[in-house]
């Protein structure tokens, strides 16, 4: 039986050019802009300094990455966690490591004194949409859970 | 002719109970939880002095408010942009106040660094849609937009 790792810990800031790395692959995969890895990885180096992102590395590789950003609630003395980014590398899904990820991520916002989550999520990310269902995320409201909710958004 | 109030200003941390009354009726009017409004009151001003929220007034009451979240953005040197709340009182929309204080959001959001602005959006909320919609924001992804965008959350 293949032993599946399932680590997951918090980077640091030597940790950015792995980060870095990841989240390079993420947008090449899927088409999206990204600088290159050097400068991806001081910025990444600069934002967990300053505590501005909580990064979590999963995987042996490591093999998959998720961005926390945190804000204070507007509406209670708490925090509201956005997660940014979640990215596994292809050759290394469907063992678990996007949940042992997500899991740690949940428990790490809990610890920090988050009381809501939320995700952007494209339609056809159908995997994603599973897993963050299967975690107990909804993309419904309204009273019957009757309406979605969307993401707007317009670059300035 | 009706002349028709579009003043939109920052709000200060002594703006934070009228502020925190439009929040109220916000939440109040869509059946949402609120803290009693001299709660919000503090915790808006506290915000607004931290500067973690800035938060736009509009029209003569005033009649409408907006509230922007900035972060840093991981893919590039810059801020993006969160629209948290925007909210008009009933008895005053269809006035042009809305599109005044997001008019205005844009700009202030231009003038801070911010290269992209999101919102989350509930499905029936269409004049909030149509609004942004008008306003270049888009809740379609993929290369022919041919997919939406979710926003999934759950507490924590």
């Amino acid at each position: 039986m293949e032993v599946i790792e399932r680590r997951v810990w918090i980077a640091t800031p030597t940790d950015a050019p792995v980060v870095a790395g990841l989240l390079h692959d993420f947008n090449r995969e899927f088409g999206e802009a990204t600088p290159p890895v050097g400068e991806l990885a001081e910025r990444v180096a600069q934002l967990i300094e300053l505590g501005r992102i909580v990064v979590l590395l999963g995987g042996d590789g490591p093999d998959g990455v998720a961005v926390l950003r945190f804000r204070d609630a507007l509406w209670s003395w708490d925090l509201e966690c956005y997660l940014a980014e979640l990215y596994v590398v292809p050759h290394r899904r469907g063992r678990g490591i996007g949940r042992s990820i997500m899991e740690a991520a949940i428990h790490e916002a809990r610890c920090r004194g988050a009381v809501t989550m939320d995700i952007g999520v494209d339609e056809p990310d159908i995997v994603a949409r599973h897993l963050y269902e299967s975690l107990g995320f909804s993309n419904r409201t309204g009273e019957n859970d009757e309406a979605v909710m969307y993401v707007y958004e317009r670059e300035l």
